[in-house]
């Protein structure tokens, strides 16, 4: 066995595992429970968002200013968990990020066809709690959602939730 | 970030995946469930580790004996999972085979005193599913059972099937 084939198959286990969670969290429910499988796998990201982050910018990492916490996100995050890049970061500068993945690692396996996007918030939720989960340990407090494309093109926006000083 | 540190964040996501499965499978169940939500655990690691023996094995790696087949998942299976190989494997040479990991990654992580033993079955299972699951991969098919000798020692025991042709 090579180091690659061990590699890869280390990250295929999230995928596998992430789709064995949306299976069982959606057959644990009723028909009528989505936005609630949708809440309790966004939770599920968030938590380990929150204990990943730890370990991926373990060496105390700081960052000056959102722009750059989002960066991180971009690359070092994202290349750990869906081995690719983010292929486009826009901000309006007054809190809002709009992070645009090309080809998301965990709708690729999902048909193209449009007839599919209805299923596909599914497969998004756990993946916005990751990112929350990670920005709210490196001390950015957000809310995260994520809207598709077209298959495999996913958009995450995140919303900067500055406390209130006023 | 360095590759290893990439590599460790990685290897987490296992740990904090499989404990956020193991919490939201008691969480979704009722009290008196323990037995279904074992064989929940087993199934869904059953599915990955069919899967993922694919990736791990993939150039069509055969194995002559089932000796061969179980220093494969004691050496290379274990490694990538659980970052360290099995510590001892044992057979009665008619198809029993008993691995002992003497410091199971999964259970690392709680307290090593006895009183933790009873919870330990909700921490096993998905790991005998995903190793039954890499072995009906291979060809292989099994019972898998595992015991606690010592916090974080853990034996699993492999029960081979052999189809009956009288």
């Amino acid at each position: 066995m090579t180091a690659t084939t061990n590699e890869d198959a280390v990250g295929c286990l999230f995928e596998f595992l992430h789709s064995e969670i949306v299976r069982y969290v959606y057959s644990a429910a009723d028909d009528v429970a989505n936005d609630k499988c949708i809440s309790h796998l966004e939770a599920m990201g968030c938590r380990v968002g929150q204990s990943l982050v730890e370990h991926l910018a373990k060496d105390g990492q700081r960052f000056k200013e959102d722009l750059d916490v989002m960066k991180f996100i971009c690359r070092d995050f994202w290349t750990a968990f869906y081995k690719k890049q983010v292929n486009n970061l826009r901000t309006n500068h007054q809190g809002v990020f709009v992070l645009q993945d090309n080809k998301f690692k965990l709708l690729t396996k999902m048909s193209t066809g449009k007839q599919f996007i209805e299923h596909a918030p599914r497969y998004l939720a756990f993946s916005c709690g990751l990112v929350r989960g990670a920005l709210d340990g490196l001390g950015v407090n957000s809310i995260v959602t994520a809207e598709v494309v077209n298959m495999p093109a996913v958009k995450f926006q995140i919303m900067i939730q500055k406390p209130n000083t006023s």
